[in-house]
C-alpha cells in the first residue's frame, strides 16, 4: 500500500477522531469535575492519541525515504510525543473543509476564503479552550470564563487588542502569539482576495484595453496557417 | 408579477421605511422617556416591521422555488422573526448607495470605495446606537453616552482598540465582533483599491513594456486579413 | 491671467506661509506664555490667514465657473471661514513634496511612498500639536506634554493603540479619528506598493511566461507589413 | 582590490562578529552583574566595534567616489560613531539570510517571506533586549523581565497593542516606533505575497483567458517567417 492510498483510507476516521478529541477537550476544560464523565473524556483523549500515533507510524513505514519524511513532518512528531501539542490534532478538522469543498468545486478565491474563515473559526474555538485551561487559577489572571476567552480571542485575531483581557501565563502568551500570527494572515488573505477580485473587475470594464487572451492569439495563428495553406495550394497549381 | 418587478416597485418604499426605522430607533435609544413620543417611535418601529414582513411574504410567494429562496434569504427570516435582528432592516439603506451610484455611473474602483465608506458610516451610527442600548445600565459598563459609543465604534472599526471603552455585555460583544469584521474588510477594501490603482499606474508608465491590448491584436488580424484578400485577388487574376 | 498661471506664481509664497503658520502655531501651543513673542505668533497666524484668504478670492475670481469651483473647494471655504480648520493650511506643505519630486523625477511607486511618508510625518507633527492644545487642562486628560502627544499619535497612526494615552475631549477625539483614517490609508499604501512591486518581480522571473509587450507585437506587425510589400512588389513585376 | 571583492571576503567575518555582539549584548542586559564575565562581554562588544569600524574605513577607501559613498551609507556612519546605534550592527545577520538563500535558490516570493520572517524574528529578539535595557529601573515602568519584553514586542509588531505593557522612557518609545513601522511593513509583505500568489493562481485557472506568453508570440512570429520564406522560394522559382 502506498502512503497516498493510506491517507485516502485514514482521512475520515482521523477527522472523526479529531472531532471527538475537540469534544472531550472542551468537556474537560469547561466542566472540570471529577467522576465518570471526566474519566470518559480522558479515555477519548487517550483513544485519539492512539489513533494519531498509529497513523503516524504507518505513514512513516510507508514513506519511501523515512528520514526525509520525518524532517518534513516535525509538527506531527511534536503532536505525538509532547502532550502540550495535543491540540495540533485539530488541524485534521481543516481537512474537513477540503472534503466539503471537493464536492462543491468552487473557484480559487472562494476556496481560499472558505479555508481562511473555517480555520479562523476553529482556531478561535480551540485557542479559547486552551487559553481558559492555562489562565484559570493563575494569579492576576483576567480570563476566567469561556465567553471571556472567546471575546479575548476575537479581539486578538482581529488585531484590535483592547487590553481589557490579556494573558498572564507563559502558555497563554504563546497561544496569543499563534492567534496574532493567524490574525495577520487572515487580514492578508482577505485583502489579497479583494485585491485579486478588484484587479480582475477593473480589467474587465474597459473592453478595448483588455489583455489579449490565448484564444485570440490562437485565432490569429489559425488565420496565418490558413494563409500558408492557400499559398501552398497555389504553388501546387502553378507547378 | 415577477420577483424582479416587485423588487423595483418596493425599492424606494423600503428604503424610506428603513430610514424611518433608523430615526425611531435612534429616538428610542437616545431619549428613553415614556410618553406620546415614545409611543410614536414604538408605532413607527412596528409599522416598518409590518412593511418588511409584507415584502418578505410577497417575495416568498413570487419566487419560482420558495424552499430554495428561503434557504438563500435566511438573514431575512431572522430579521422578520427575531426582534434582536431588527437592525438588519437598515441593510436596505445600503441599497440607497446603489441607487445614488446608478445615476452617477462611476467606475468599478469608485463604486467599491463608495460602498465601503457608506456602509462603514451606516454601521458606525447603527452599532453605536445598539451598543448604547445594550450597555447602558449594565454593571461595570464604560460606554454610557452616544458620543462615547461613537468614539468606541470608530476605535474598533479601525482596529486601533485603545481599550479606554470596551463592551461588557454579551450583546455588546457580539456587536463589537461585527464591527471588527467590518473593520478588517474595510482595511482590505482600501488596500485592494490602492493596489489595483497602483498596478495600473505602474503599468501605464513604461510605454514600450505595456501589456498588449485587444485593439492592437485586432489591428494585426486586420492586417493579415488584408494580406489574404490581396493574395485571393491575385489568384483570381492568374486563373 | 488664468487660474493655472496664478497657481504657479502663488505656489512658493503659500508654501512659505504654511511653514510660517506651522512655526507660529507650534510656538503658541508649546510655550503658552503672554508677551511680545505670543503677540508676534498671533500676528504671523493672522498674516497667513490674510494670504490664504487672498489666494482663495483671486482663484475664485479667475475660475471660469465660480459656483462650480466653489463646490469643488469646500475644504478651502472651511479653512478660510472657520478658525477650527486653520491647520488645513498645512496641506500646502504637502505640495512641497510635489515640488521636490518634480526635480527628482522618480517612478510612480517611489512618488507614492514619498507622499505617504511625508504626509504622515507632517500629520503626526501637526495633530500632536492640535491634540496637546485641546487636551491640556481638560479633566481626566492623560496627554499633557508634546512628547506624550507625539507618542500617542504614532501609536494611533500605526493602529497599535495601547491605550496608555487616549483623548477625552471631543476635539481631541475628532483629531484621533483623522489619524486613524490616515493610519489605515498608510497601511494600504505600503501594502499596495509592496504588492505592485512583487507582482512585477514575480512576472520578470520566468522569462518564457512573461507578458507580451507592445514592442513585440509592433515587431510582428512590421514583419507582416514587409510580407505584404514583398507580395505587392511581385504583383508589380508579374503584371 | 575593488569594494565588491572586499565585501565578499568580509561577509562571513562580519556575520560572526555581529552574532558575537548579539551574544555579548544579551549577556550584558540579561545578567547585569559585575565581574570577569561582564568585562569579557564588554571586551567582545568593543572588539566587534573595531571590526565594523575597520570594515567601514576600508570600504570608504576602496569606493571610487568617497563623498558620494558616505552619503549613501549614513546609517553606517551613525553605527560607527554613536554608541546608541550599536544594535544596527545586527543588520549584518540579515545578510546571513541572503547567504542561506543563495544556496537554496528559491523563488522571489519565498525569498521575500524568508527575509521578512527572519528580520522580524531578529528584530523581536534585539528590540526586546534594548527595551529591557532602557526601561528597567525607570519609574512607573511596566516591562521588567525579558519574557515580558518579548511579549510586549510581539504584541506591538502585530499591531495588536493590548496596553498591558507599554514603554515609558524616551529610548523605549523610539524602539517601539521602530517596531511599529516594522509591524506595518510585515503586514504589508504578507498581504502583498498572498495577493501576488492569488492573482497568479486565479489567472492560471481559466486556461482560455490566460494572458498571452512570449513563447506563444514567438511561435506566431516563426509561422510568419516561414510564410515569407515560402513566398521567397516561389519568387526564386518564378524568376
Amino acid at each position: 500500500m502506498t502512503e497516498q492510498r493510506w491517507q485516502q483510507l485514514s482521512e475520515w476516521p482521523l477527522i472523526v477522531a479529531a472531532a471527538a478529541f475537540l469534544g472531550a477537550y472542551a468537556w474537560t476544560v469547561l466542566s472540570p469535575a471529577a467522576g465518570a464523565a471526566a474519566q470518559l473524556a480522558e479515555l477519548v483523549m487517550w483513544g485519539t492519541w492512539v489513533l494519531f500515533a498509529g497513523d503516524f507510524v504507518v505513514r512513516l513505514t510507508l514513506a519511501p525515504r523515512p528520514a526525509r519524511w520525518l524532517l518534513h513532518h516535525l509538527h506531527e512528531v511534536a503532536m505525538v510525543v509532547l502532550p502540550v501539542f495535543r491540540p495540533l490534532r485539530l488541524l485534521r478538522l481543516v481537512t474537513l473543509l477540503g472534503v466539503l469543498q471537493r464536492s462543491a468545486g468552487t473557484a480559487v478565491r472562494g476556496r481560499v476564503v472558505m479555508y481562511a474563515a473555517g480555520s479562523t473559526l476553529l482556531l478561535l474555538i480551540t485557542s479559547s479552550l486552551a487559553m481558559l485551561d492555562s489562565e484559570r487559577g493563575a494569579p492576576h489572571a483576567s480570563i476566567e470564563t469561556y465567553p471571556e476567552a472567546l471575546w479575548w480571542s476575537t479581539v486578538t485575531v482581529t488585531t484590535v487588542g483592547y487590553g481589557d483581557f490579556s494573558p498572564v501565563t507563559t502558555t497563554g502568551r504563546l497561544i496569543a502569539v499563534a492567534l496574532m500570527i493567524a490574525g495577520i494572515a487572515l487580514l492578508g488573505v482577505i485583502t489579497a482576495t479583494l485585491a485579486s477580485w478588484l484587479v480582475e473587475r477593473v480589467g474587465e470594464q474597459d473592453e478595448a484595453h483588455q489583455a489579449v487572451t490565448r484564444a485570440q492569439v490562437a485565432d490569429l495563428t489559425a488565420e496565418i496557417a490558413a494563409l500558408r495553406a492557400q499559398l501552398a495550394a497555389r504553388d501546387g497549381r502553378d507547378r
